[in-house]
């Protein structure tokens, strides 16, 4: 992994929000499959084509509770003039072998259960008297009140087709058939086709593991006392959550303090668990924004290729970021700036498509869609900065909630929807068609 | 709870689709609220109305890294004539009531760091010279680097308005205010608020835990070796992995064989875990349907209202159906039918809107929305019975995969979206505008 910029670097430099994500999709690489338990991998990106390995069904069986019956015996049957077949006995789902259905016999068959030899099609059990020589009836009862009717006479009423209510072997695939092609999301019916031709486990791009640390020393955890200049830490928790949310397994440690040593132990700790970290605060231009001086110069002791920058974007909120790899095995880490609107659009935008790409989708970004806005006056945004509002979706109409201000968390809890203002508008009035990223 | 139908009963009336939907939505009651940790809770809906216990910011703080003014001391300030404050040390982020801002002086403070009083307004370091003297900087410099930097003296190159870069105590939200509304779904955004607010706790209805369990001793786990007559197990993998989706926590349990007792006896075994019991399976008219069997007189034992009812569906596939309550908890039962597609179309059409029920939802069935039929030849449709053939659905369209039978698993594991064709349609032709359920 390498974060050698592709383009002007420095503390100068102004990235734009595509040149930071671009870089970061660039760096980050899918994770090596592994192979786990088809449960452990719903949700995982397959890697291999599955070829089919055995024809389903397996053997031709019955999609029907009733008789299998030799064509013949039944031709003509009706109502007035039933076919006369005897039972030689049940073939249930999971027996095969042991019956033969000669001429003028008939076996008791459920559904699923293989054709025993000699029969050709399948009468369902309401065309037939069920053995009680009463008529048309509605089902068989339980073998186990009444043994005796897999055995003497049924009447059948009706005629059947060759075939007739049997299910092929192969009908649904064949043995070599293309089962799901390498790059399939697992849901839920993939994971039938895959138990259902027999595999237990799948080779898929794991989950990654991400941990999520917040920094400042005024944080406090909920629930504790808040102290003079205190507030609670809420960035680790709503990260956590939105990287679950994004598909990853994610370990919450809240509130490092603002020391750089401290916080460099703790980091180096959690390497062993992470295939991505991500940090909020500290990253801006104060005199105690100890991640960037915990991690700016890592590449100097780390071996080559490691390194984390820090970089102003031209967006708002989310200006200051960091991003690069640590530690032996290049963790990828993405440094978010510590307000926490700021930090959760920064999630949005490029944490959020680098679980994705480690999980190895394609389909990274949340999707967008334009809308007209709604609003009592114009939006204003700052000029050559790519803004994203809070803002709430529907049918097509995009309303702002709350201001601009990075701390507002109350109307972030309130939106479903970013507002994007490109960077060369200072204005945005009422009405006018705006693309808006849907937080789904 | 109790299964008490509304409509017409007995083995002879034929249930439509939605009457017996209509009846689990009137049985099944949301689950008993928790209170669960904020992380715990993700995806609950919250039962209570939070209220806003102290204002968010709880103290006036600074929005940028810079310093703290009084603004009759930098009014008029410039690059030329800039002005001159004593720097009286810094305000860090999580220190409160160390330092007094008077006349002529000006204290470094960090962004979220308090205002200390005397102070009016935060002038951002890129307005100063940073106390180097040497024009504007970009930021501050390290303090573990530069301890000096809190002291000394600092210019100040721009005016600044009073408030300006200050946060407001309460301007997020005030102490009192709502916070979130009872009946919220906690996402990300909502857990921020929550933890901002200082809640690290949260009562909410839970996940549900369903019990999926499948009969029939035809059923092989998938890597064992099939011997005649079986196949694989894939609905008890298939329908644990569509209750995860749906919001469950899910435990499966494979194949049951076909006998009464022993698949009670597991029945029974699994309640303790289970706030609803899924089976499939066992439950249509044949000799060896043992869930139909085992469970259809429950209720003579157990206490009023409890028991499980067998039905016929006008619908295809999905036929055969069971519905009610069991054991000493009334815990709910579905008994779905055994056909890989039955069973599925059965658990999103039934099973899905039952466990969401319990989470307390309101929106608990998957989107349906209209499109054009794209075939190669009219679909046909038992008359009275509603269809759900699986199909792919795009931008308006869609096209069926496989065809009808209620085996075809590898169709199904390609379809995204299940196309209706109601009860009094025998026939659809190409471009018929059709009603799709997306499954997502």
């Amino acid at each position: 992994m390498s974060t050698a910029a592709p383009h002007a670097t420095g503390q100068d430099h102004l990235w734009s929000v595509d040149e930071h994500l671009e870089d970061i999709l660039a760096t980050v690489r899918p994770l090596e499959p592994i192979e786990l338990n088809l449960l452990d991998a719903q949700g995982c990106v397959l890697v291999d084509d599955i070829t089919v390995p055995v024809s389903l069904p397996p053997f031709d069986n019955s999609s029907m509770d009733g008789y299998a019956v030799r064509v013949a015996d039944v031709a003509g049957a009706s109502e007035e003039f039933p076919a006369v077949l005897d039972v030689i006995g049940d073939v249930a789902a999971g027996q095969a072998g042991l019956l033969q259905v000669g001429p003028g016999q008939a076996a008791r068959i459920m559904t699923g259960a293989p054709l025993p030899p000699g029969a050709e099609a399948v009468v369902p059990v309401e065309w037939t008297d069920g053995g009680l020589g009463e008529g048309p009836v509605a089902g068989m009862r339980a073998r186990s009140l009444a043994p005796e009717a897999a055995d003497g006479q049924v009447r059948v009423y009706r005629p059947c087709a060759a075939r007739a209510h049997v299910r092929a072997k192969g009908s649904d695939v064949q043995a070599g058939d293309r089962a799901l092609d390498a790059g399939t999301i697992l849901g839920p019916p993939q994971i039938a086709l895959l138990a259902a031709i027999g595999r237990g486990t799948v080779r898929v791009r794991p989950r990654p593991r991400v941990v999520v640390m917040s920094t400042g020393s005024e944080l406090v955890q909920p629930d504790e006392e808040l102290a003079g200049g205190q507030i609670y830490d809420s960035n680790s928790f709503a990260l956590t959550a939105a990287a679950r949310d994004a598909g990853a397994i994610a370990y919450r440690v809240g509130a490092v303090a603002d020391d750089a040593e401290t916080l460099r132990t703790a980091i180096e700790d959690q390497l062993v668990r992470a295939d991505l970290m991500v940090t909020t605060g500290g990253v801006s231009v104060g005199a105690y924004d100890v991640v960037k001086e915990a991690l700016a110069h890592v590449a100097d002791e780390d071996e080559p290729g490691s390194g984390v920058e820090f970089r102003k974007l031209a967006m708002q909120p989310g200006k200051p970021q960091g991003f690069g790899s640590i530690g032996p095995d290049h963790t990828p880490l993405l440094a978010l700036p510590g307000n926490p609107v700021s930090s959760y659009v920064s999630f949005e935008l490029f944490v959020r498509p680098a679980i994705r790409t480690l999980m190895g989708l394609t389909d990274v970004h949340r999707p967008t869609t334009r809308a007209t806005l709604t609003a009592d006056k114009p939006l204003t945004s700052p000029k050559g900065r790519r803004q994203f509002l809070r803002g709430r979706y529907a049918d097509g109409t995009v309303t702002p909630v709350g201001g601009a201000g990075s701390h507002l968390v109350a109307a972030l809890a309130r939106a479903d929807a970013l507002i994007v203002v490109p960077e060369d508008a200072e204005s945005v009035a009422p009405g006018t068609d705006v693309e808006v990223v849907l937080l789904g």
